[in-house]
């Protein structure tokens, strides 16, 4: 995708000769600061023009341009080694690393990744997509480059939002006593997806409250008039103003006491003062933290003033910024309807509070923050303390609500264990992106949160078939009495009518759907839609295939499943989950424990592999879970009753 | 257990009359200092004589009685919650809240635990057994308060061992955000179970290198100099020692920058002074943090001699502190064959490095730590650290074995998926303590290890019918080339020969232990051997079970369970894991993948239930591990085998 004459969002041509002629890092070894800044400036129309075709990343992406120039200008990858944490920034990078002619591609089913990714780039020296993984990697790199007495660098670049993740804090504890060579770029844009919350992010921007420098100040106090020797004038101009104070607690404190050579912060959009800074720390032993000011979205009007919208967008209008409009009477996203039913909820019930790792955007929050500040919770990227915080208020009796992305609830998993379920208490977890979720791959998928939660004592697990049933399940999950989640998927609704007064739902009931004689296909969540669609199409075979909505994975429905084993010949459970410890694997279960098992089951669900990116259409077709995938199964199973083996006995 | 009568350690007579008189901690409110001291030395006395014969956390309970004390006496309990991370610093606490006369029944089989639990008393706000956990909890609870407007203070207290886990972190940066009322009581022992490792334990301590002082004296001279008004004299002065410079940097410094009011350093065992600041720190609104230096083991001098091995042990004799020594001949323990070989194996590979979490004697690499130090990490209390530090080095060619306990590598899952299965990377997970440990109880069975790791594509899963094959299952791991999981039990091993040399495990295959023709009994890891001392038992009978010993949960050796399936009328799978989403749902998805299930199918396992603690073998029997259940389950299957429903169809 090398674009001659492209426009700027400006409207002014540019030539973008530059990044055409660059293949890899080597490239822009030649070039001049005057060469750079205008290649930084090619690379943001690409970055622009590109994501609003494609999607993707936008604002920490042009937050980055200058910085990731410098890097790749000063260090010498794949040599050395950058690390990108949760990697959505790594679009520069990638245009740098003889990906641009591919960047097209971007986000798209069999194009390059939104991510880093080893298997895509040696330059790609460790995958992400999750957050505050980076220095804890960068370290274990540094430590073999230490084994190896091999003079490579290794370089971490970390946003303040990931850094409030425990790992990071972990990782940066085990460093300073560790005390390899190892460069850690703190890019400070005083953001997550939203606006950073939490105590440390105040410190790094030097926002201490008047309270803490109060304090602060006595403390600094009491110290030094233990010294020998310390004059009153010192005390004095202590007392003096809370603004000098102010600065004398600098966020560089905290990283030398845990034994980093601290430089910052500095200003992240001036690539001179970067290449200096980072010329600088290729010669200093053992840790560095170089702290960069950046400002998410730069460049861009649009994402500079609505950072956290641009943080991942959909296609949009280069020229106002804007995503065309949905369709008129298009279905509301799950997450969308979420969020309302729990607004809903709330109202009635005090009990009920709100907990977000850091994106009550993504999981429709938004709402709920607004007409209920003191119930709802913020907690920053960290939701190992998400999930405990929630079990706090479970304990002292309030209902709460964690909602989060199945693929984001693994990091808390033990906390589930632990903390939730060990001691039965009513947490509820609201699972959004459950199953595939399309572009943003692998590292997204919410495809084991099936498997890991239903091993789970005193945990009940439900998936909704429509928007609707959502409704009816979160409001069943409020009214248990232990631990419960409901996982549901990204993007919109079937577009069917929300009930008015909702009701709750018996637990470990499913129902039929559909009656049929020749096979039953038993599906959890949002697949019954696709189930239900095979069937119609097998019924114009003359097939009759039965469709149930299992609704729950645990309790499962055992006397309906057992009842229609034994009606049909040909039992097919469907999810979008791993096979491995899934639904069908619970069906499997109860079956067997009731000696009961069918001749033939057929599984349908997500296969034992890592799902790349791509449209979820696409990827639902690569895995069967499409209707007509589903159909042919049936067919198939069906055409050979006794399976693939016979039996000698039994 | 009120003993009247009891002898200290050192032999003096000492009257339990208080202790005797404490049944709540409202009897403590009346007493005086000289009392409370009374009654601390009362109570040290019990702990040492208890544990002598119960076994269980001694040196943390020792150096916790007069915070204990004093926190209750200070604190209204159960009004006033105290949460206690990780939690085996709990027993003064059972004993001053009306525990005392089942005291003696610590840690045994329907006795009261050894951990916090919410079931066992009101006064226990919160379980624990993993750390980190109580200043999350704790905030969730503080904010319940203020949202009920309640008068009730929260009290978490936290292990500075525990303060380096990242979900502590994340709380601090939460707590310092919400600054609700909660109080953090900070033990800080310098201690985990070992000595604490890490940049902030020194931070703690006031232990910073010369090269961090210099570092902050230089951050500090910059700061000042850009202050209008700072004389030379302040310059000059903190030019001159190191030391008072380092007196000028206090641990408290970093609290009260996470907007925490920070008291301390305080004594721990002084009891006055202790009542004291906890009287302060009530009238204190928002967040507060008591820094409390103690002494693990305090009181008892084998303890403080040696607080790691005191730690967690078994019966000994108070006078000498000695245990008794292990019966001549006995098998040695899983974990010393795994350090042993572990020895073994990396003398012959340089690229083997070992990583632990806070716990180098627990899972036995102290040997290894010994002959190989710059290839030995302990990263402190920090699981998801541990484990994404071994994807980087390996991810540079070295081959790293994280030996963690089966139960705490639930905490890095995500890491796991994320990080090692996603990118194919050879990390190692040696998992002690994989099933059911006994005394510890619910908080550290290791029975979800097999459900959470074989859903992850890419990751082999294996577990040793007995020490020699762990040695060959620990050699295969390391010439293996993607990531891969080996699962062993507490306690000692079979006592069979260790081969010379090390042979590897072909992937992926089981092996016939035993022949039989009418059941088929497929046993994973340990219960190999119950399965063989059932089979024996069935022969008497005149049933003639086989027994396979699978060796791999993934992948499953189908070939051997489809002929095996094919040749006998039952199946047994048999695995001390939770039967949801185990080794045996494994093998029925196997089999029903094959077109091949059995009618009939009997699965031993752990049951959907968190399982109590006590002594292994009376918990295997009470979950049908033991040989005679196992072989009582065969005879059952067998007098009914057509099952529990008979099939209409099929």
């Amino acid at each position: 995708m090398t674009r001659q004459d492209a426009q700027t969002p400006e409207g002014k041509e540019l030539t973008t000769s530059l990044l055409a002629t660059i293949d890899s890092p080597q490239d822009l070894k030649g070039l001049s600061l005057k060469e750079l800044e205008r290649l930084a400036a090619e690379i943001r129309t690409t970055l622009i023009e590109t994501v609003a075709r494609t999607g993707g990343h936008l604002a920490p992406n042009l937050g980055v341009v200058e910085l990731t120039l410098a890097l790749h200008y000063a260090f010498d990858s794949p040599n050395d080694r950058i690390v990108w944490d949760v990697g959505h920034q790594c679009y520069t990078h990638k245009l740098l690393t003889g990906r641009r002619d591919q960047f097209h591609t971007l986000r798209q089913y069999g194009g390059i990744s939104g991510f880093p990714k080893r298997q895509e780039s040696r330059h790609d020296a460790f995958g992400a997509g999750h957050a505050s993984t980076s220095i804890s990697a960068a370290l274990g790199m540094a430590t073999a480059k230490d084994l190896k007495v091999c003079p490579s660098r290794i370089v971490a670049v970390i946003g303040d939002g990931s850094m409030t993740g425990g790992m990071a804090l972990e990782a940066l504890n085990h460093a300073g006593d560790l005390g390899k060579d190892l460069i850690v770029v703190l890019n400070d844009n005083e953001m997550s997806i939203s606006p950073n919350v939490g105590a440390f992010s105040s410190l790094l921007s030097r926002k201490l409250s008047s309270r803490t420098v109060m304090s602060l100040k006595k403390e600094l106090e009491t110290t030094l008039r233990a010294i020998p020797g310390v004059g009153t004038n010192i005390l004095q101009l202590l007392k003096k103003s809370e603004d000098s104070f102010r600065a004398f607690f600098t966020p560089g404190m905290l990283f030398q006491a845990l034994r980093f050579h601290y430089i910052g912060p500095i200003q992240g959009h001036r690539l001179e003062r970067l290449i200096e800074t980072f010329e600088t720390a290729k010669n200093i032993r053992g840790p560095v933290l170089i702290h960069v000011g950046t400002v998410k979205g730069k460049g861009y009007h649009p994402a500079e003033c609505d950072p956290a919208t641009f943080h991942g967008v959909g296609c949009f209008d280069v020229r106002t910024g804007e995503s065309p409009s949905p369709t008129k009477g298009a279905p509301p996203s799950y997450t969308s309807v979420f969020g309302r039913c729990l607004v809903e909820l709330a109202e009635k019930d005090p009990r009920i509070v709100a907990i977000t790792a850091a994106m009550p955007q993504g999981t429709g929050l938004v709402p709920f923050s607004e007409l209920y500040p003191s119930r709802f919770f913020d907690v920053g990227i960290a939701e190992q303390h998400a999930v405990t915080f929630a079990a706090g208020l479970a304990a002292e009796g309030y209902r709460p609500v964690v909602a989060v992305y199945s693929t984001f609830l693994q990091r808390a998993y033990d906390q589930v264990v632990h903390d939730v379920c060990l001691q039965n208490l009513p947490v509820v977890f609201a699972m959004d992106r459950g199953g595939l979720v399309g572009e943003d791959g692998p590292t997204h998928h919410g495809v084991f949160d099936l498997s890991y939660l239903r091993h789970l004592p005193n945990m009940t697990v439900m998936a909704p078939k429509d928007e609707n049933e959502l409704r009816r399940m979160l409001k069943t999950a409020l009214e248990h009495r232990g631990p419960i989640a409901l996982r549901y998927p990204r993007g919109r609704g079937l577009g069917v009518a929300l009930d008015e007064a909702i009701e709750t739902l018996p637990i470990g009931r499913g129902e039929v759907v559909r009656e049929g004689s020749d096979a039953v296909l038993v599906a959890i969540g949002h697949p019954v839609a696709a189930a239900c669609r095979a069937a119609e199409r097998l019924e114009q075979e003359g097939i009759r295939a039965a469709v149930i909505n299992a609704r729950f994975v645990k309790p499962l429905d055992k006397d309906l499943l057992l009842d229609w084993v034994q009606r049909t010949k040909l039992l097919v459970t469907i999810e979008e989950n791993a096979l491995q410890g899934g639904f069908g694997s619970a069906v499997l279960e109860c079956l067997a424990d009731a000696g009961c098992l069918p001749r033939r089951v057929a599984r349908i669900g997500i296969p034992d592999a890592f799902i790349q990116h791509g449209k979820p259409e696409i990827l639902r077709k690569e895995v069967g879970l499409d209707a007509e995938s589903i159909a042919r199964t049936v067919r198939t199973a069906l055409s050979n009753p006794h399976g693939a083996c016979i039996r000698a006995i039994g």
